[in-house]
């Protein structure tokens, strides 16, 4: 495929404006924070992963043009830039994880000029977008050897290439899978209100060649009681010390629907996602969105009376107990995932 | 409120068209079984019970020009229109359930002139109108107590006045819990593909001044985490001598939701939703519908990139283990349904 998610060229970080697609491929360049923010928050570059590289480079956006070499001002700045960035979505953790990665540059090398401390913030920037490649080819290498010839696998959203630096953490799976060749079918839950399965992942596999086929998210149920779902794999946005996942509102729901049929449930998520700050699920912050995702078609045509109120969180949160392993660029982290991720990740 | 689904009026048959609803509420005046079965077919008109009346009408619009007075002929003229509607859609019970009763009048009084057959026919058809209506009354009845104070109700599709001559089951419920002064909160999933939950139930709720709250389907298991649901309602479009329920698509999703949440789950159905001939669910039909449902928003803007494989299930089959009880117009039947449908029913 011949298209890259995020890239910085010319002084302007590039984004696929992802709420055109499938409709059109359509580029952003993006050259200051305010921009950035909002294109996060109208959810033109969406995706955990997407979200730690965006902010990286937002940050160096946020402070590259700074005058002068006082290192306590630049510190300030640099501080209300990433205040600024931060405030744009409050759940997926690869966004704050990367504006903490940058700005720890800036910390670590306060006896450098503020000058030399831009340059290596953007280094540090445009680092992660190899390394964001580099931890999805390890996801979908370990995410392979779960997938057997004939399986059904049901995926929820995008965690795709377009989620990501690149490649992809779930949809990275099954792509390395094609490459291994084993043959599968993908069902994409269409994902309301935004439908990035049905717009993203259904574009992504279709480019890809992979059998793949759209279902409405209500359909799940009744796919896993036909015997046709092998495997659950869902990305996430924000991952618990415990294993407690926040991902796309539904994912919870998929991971109920796992358990009551005995079917495996599979997290994909790179160690950026990881808060291990958070003991439990029970403290993530779950975005609440506008309720004209949910009372329109695509901002497009009102569906509901006018008027009528509506619930929109973005998010749920998924117990530990009720994922089978989390996919990620060290390895696979079996259950109990309360214990066997301090092993691997701390 | 001022509307009525379905009326025999002037030689016609006067349907709410639904699809055009929230938007407009416009009629259609049927007076052939062509344009009969075209509004089944695309939902102008919907809903288990609403298809028994529009199939009992429906029968009699194809026999009321029969010339003559040859009983034979008549009967296979009968068979001929029978057989025609019957093939509008194969899953609701009461669609075919209004095609025997009105036949059997046919076949119960063959010493009588072909003209008082006709005429016995259409008082068949316009009785069960308001039976229809009553039965909900005692569907609500019966099904209002089991709703308390500060209750958070979720229900899918809709399955109210809109659905039936009148009233509503699961929706009638609600009306008659709010006349009787019950305070409670309604969460609507919106129900995708055509989203009658979004557009039809939040329309008649606001209508009738119930606090109520349209989700996307993917909400419902987040809502019953936080302990925002105490019960579920859903219809039924065919239920098995066993307890077996066919129902929207995302029905069996819920009733899975509420297992693992411990939360009651009901179904509301009028004994003509009851197909006693079938043990077990297993022998439903499900009715695939086209890919464009689900493709497209409501037929308008394309969702998926062209070519994408669609799958359509309109309902699912909700296994009578998972079903607390079901609410009918003959009084609450409790589990074990397979046991104690057959005491209430037959």
């Amino acid at each position: 495929m011949s298209f890259k998610t995020i890239e910085y060229k010319y002084g302007k970080i590039k984004i696929i404006d992802q709420s055109k697609l499938p409709d059109k491929l359509e580029y952003l360049y993006i050259s200051n924070i305010k921009d950035l923010r909002q294109a996060i928050r109208r959810l033109s570059v969406r995706g955990a992963p997407a979200l730690g590289a965006c902010a990286e480079l937002g940050v160096y956006l946020g402070i590259r043009d700074f005058k002068g070499n006082d290192y306590g001002s630049f510190i300030r700045k640099l501080k209300k830039v990433s205040g600024y960035l931060a405030s744009s979505r409050p759940t997926a953790r690869n966004l704050f994880w990367g504006i903490e990665r940058v700005s720890n540059i800036a910390f670590k090398n306060k006896g450098l000029s503020v000058g030399t401390i831009k340059a290596l913030i953007l280094e540090e920037a445009l680092n992660i977008i190899n390394e964001d490649k580099e931890s999805c080819r390890n996801i979908g290498r370990y995410g392979a050897s779960l997938i057997k010839n004939n399986d059904g696998i049901l995926t929820i959203c995008n965690a795709g290439i377009l989620a990501t630096c690149g490649y992809g953490t779930v949809l990275g799976v099954l792509y390395r899978a094609k490459e291994k060749g084993k043959i599968f079918k993908v069902y994409i839950s269409e994902t309301r209100p935004l439908l990035q399965g049905a717009r993203l992942s259904a574009w992504e596999l279709k480019k890809k060649g992979i059998d793949a086929l759209v279902i409405c998210d209500n359909t799940a149920a009744a796919l896993m009681q036909q015997g046709k779902v092998s495997l659950v794999i869902a990305g996430a946005d924000r991952v618990a010390l415990n294993g407690d996942t926040a991902n796309k509102i539904g994912t919870y729901n998929l991971a109920i629907l796992c358990k009551y049929h005995n079917i495996p449930f599979y997290i994909a998520a790179p160690a950026s996602t990881f808060d291990l700050s958070l003991r439990s699920g029970k403290d993530i912050i779950v975005e609440e969105r506008e309720p004209k995702e949910v009372s329109t078609l695509l901002f497009k045509r009102e569906i509901s009376p006018k008027g009528i109120k509506v619930m929109n969180p973005a998010f749920d949160v998924t117990g530990h107990r009720l994922i089978t392993a989390i996919i990620t660029d060290y390895g696979i982290i079996r259950s109990p995932l309360d214990k066997n991720i301090r092993k691997i990740l701390c």
